[in-house]
């Protein structure tokens, strides 16, 4: 079995570090506290996320949030939470998630300032940020300090199989659900024997609840019924999670406790298939509102290349400097004739479809084949490159992502570039 | 509604021609008997066939059955029968179909001359051709003479569409069948509005005994309620059969009634695929040995290109000089990988399945996708023929084609070529 104590010491804040998250969050805190006091604001600092709740791994950021009370409009919060985290943090820039918060560094570390209200467990929330320090007071009510090297291990563990954080282009386990795991399963190794053992979609909460959700992974919040904190898990990651315990489990993997594992290592045999890479330019949003609409735009050319029979097999897509789709066909140009099945024999409509088809330009037929009438069709003779841009115009691929719809580029990637989007096609593995 | 008389003119016997035919067999049928009762044998001869039941269309042949009492062994049956056969044609040739016959010709019209076993109507056979003379028995009992011109009439339009013949290459309508459909039905015309009315199976006779067979056409023998005397009818010309009719009641094709109609008219296009024809030596048999085992070699072949990812997708048969195989595949090189489904992650095998792939030389993986496993394998990098040449050896292409599986040919036709084989394939139409 692997060696827990060298993975826990490497990735566990020494005590200098924890210090030092102590003393800038204090000082934050305390700033805020007495800036509100002395404006007469109903509003208070808390310290949220990991560090909080103690299963912070080395370098985390430290996140704080400013509870404001419900009498606040939302307007009002938005722009006196904004004021107090600017006079925090003077280099401090905008960013909006469910709303405007500040962000910025103090000291070299990374600090968050997020406006919220203050609601107590079964409160109706007004944002779902609101719930935050309902979570951080969960953990540290029910997690024993024992078991706080559990939850590190299993962030590593996550981590090290590309299947750790909540964001979109993730869909993995965020630490909240990590801590869940480890307070109900009492250990980082009884979370992995319970999905060593899993068989199907993972169900964790009151029967009464896990069945309104039709996630790969329901997981029912213990501060809220009506949520399932494990809604951003996808069915690969659930997979990647269930055979990686496996694996762990019988000493198979070599090190599961390594984040800085290299690519493994893959051809560049020549695949006889025909790989694309689409591209538009990325609009300035976040991840998390890209993401969705970039798996969208690869449905649209997908189902074009699908209909002009080009046959896609696979994909990958990526969000960075350009929003970035790889998509493998089967084939790069369409095939000569297409196979068009007609009605039975027997059924009534047999001779609308011999008149309909008798005096079209068809390559053969119609004919018998068993009980069946049949046509061999002329193809397309599209390329990929025509059809995509030819049949895109109608499509929704995102509302940030459609004004590029006339721009899209694409290249035929060579086999042998360092591009990595197509190493991480080419490299793909267990994890 | 197409003009009955014209036809029914053209494919009807003079009366010139049925006095010849009438007197060859008197002739041959006095020979027989006289010559048996001078010998001390005890059989008579029996016209059977379209002649015996006044159903042939011009220029059909003659079937004289010579029937031996049952007390004479199978062997004495044959010794016996084939030197009366000898006696009566001095330019006969012995043929052997179940048993042997003699053949020849007597006045320029083609005599076949068989012999069988006597047997009353529900005795058992010997051999399947003792119940010929009850088959003509039953026709000449049931069919009115004004139903005559029907029976003629629903030969001829079989015979325009390509169904009408028993044989193996055929798998038609026999005469038999049609003499029965137009005595159960009444007339030509109510069994076209019986075919085009029919959904499914076609289904004739007392549930009892249909039931017992799962052929595509069923209907029941009337001299042997065992026999499906519809059994060599194939469902692709069921569904021609019922097409057509469909057709002919709503006057939408020009001519059913015309047996010299050219092949429709084709096109030569690039089809995209790759043809290959296989051909090999015609042992020197008859049709019906002969055309089961081509069928049976073109099942192999198939097999063979399907596995080794060519996808094939059509194919023609013809046994002429050559038996020759025409198969249409998707593609003429095999994919460059395949890709190879292993198990969901949740399942038991899963580990087994990493360790055996895990070392082989793949293209990609294994890796995660959905729920489950998959491994990039490489494709094959055989041509159509180093696959088919290399794997045929332990494949049974059929008793007689066998010897020929190491020298079989395979030619890439050309499409403009002037090959019957090919024509017929480009040509394929309705009927």
């Amino acid at each position: 079995m692997t060696d827990y104590s060298s993975a826990i010491e490497k990735y566990t804040p020494s005590s200098e570090e924890r210090k030092k998250l102590s003393s800038i969050s204090d000082k934050a805190r305390d700033f805020i506290d007495s800036y509100c006091s002395s404006e007469g604001i109903d509003a208070d600092a808390v310290l949220v996320g990991s560090v909080a709740k103690g299963t912070n791994l080395k370098g985390a950021d430290l996140d704080l949030f400013i509870r404001f009370d419900r009498k606040y409009s939302r307007k009002e919060m938005e722009t006196l939470g904004l004021d107090i985290g600017h006079k925090v943090l003077s280099n401090g820039i905008e960013r909006y998630a469910e709303h405007p918060y500040v962000t910025g560094f103090m000291e070299g570390v990374k600090l968050d300032l997020v406006p919220c209200y203050r609601i107590l467990p079964g409160q109706k929330k007004v944002s779902s940020v609101d719930r935050t320090p309902l979570h951080t007071e969960y953990v540290k009510t029910n997690l024993d300090r024992s078991q706080l090297s559990d939850v590190l291990l299993l962030k590593v563990f996550a981590k090290s199989i590309g299947v750790y954080g909540s964001e979109v282009t993730t869909s993995g386990f965020s630490g909240y659900i990590c801590e869940i795991l480890v307070i109900e399963y009492g250990s980082f190794v009884n979370v992995l024997k319970t999905f060593a053992g899993w068989k199907g979609s993972f169900k964790l909460g009151k029967n009464e609840y896990v069945g309104k959700f039709r996630d790969p992974v329901i997981i029912i919040d213990p501060v809220d019924d009506d949520r399932n904190a494990a809604a951003a898990i996808s069915r690969e990651n659930l997979s990647r999670m269930i055979l990686a315990s496996k694996l762990f489990l019988k000493g198979k993997e070599k090190d599961f406790f390594n984040l800085e594992r290299p690519m493994g290592p893959f051809k560049r045999d020549d695949r006889g298939t025909a790989i694309r890479i689409f591209s538009v330019p990325r609009p300035d949003l976040i991840d998390d509102v890209i993401y969705p609409q970039a798996l969208r735009m690869k449905n649209s050319i997908c189902s074009i290349l699908e209909r002009e029979g080009f046959e896609p097999m696979d994909s990958e897509v990526e969000v960075s400097d350009r929003v970035r789709i790889l998509i493998e066909c089967r084939r790069d140009r369409p095939p000569a004739f297409v196979l068009h099945r007609g009605p039975p024999v027997d059924s009534d409509n047999v001779l609308d479809f011999i008149e309909t088809w008798r005096h079209r330009d068809v390559l053969r037929g119609p004919y018998i084949k068993e009980d069946r009438l049949y046509i061999d069709l002329k193809g397309g003779r599209k390329s990929i490159e025509e059809a995509v841009l030819g049949d895109i115009g109608p499509l929704n691929i995102g509302k940030s992502l459609n004004r590029y719809k006339r721009e899209i580029g694409i290249e035929s990637p060579d086999l042998s570039a360092e591009d990595p989007l197509l190493q991480r096609f080419l490299a793909r593995g267990l994890f």
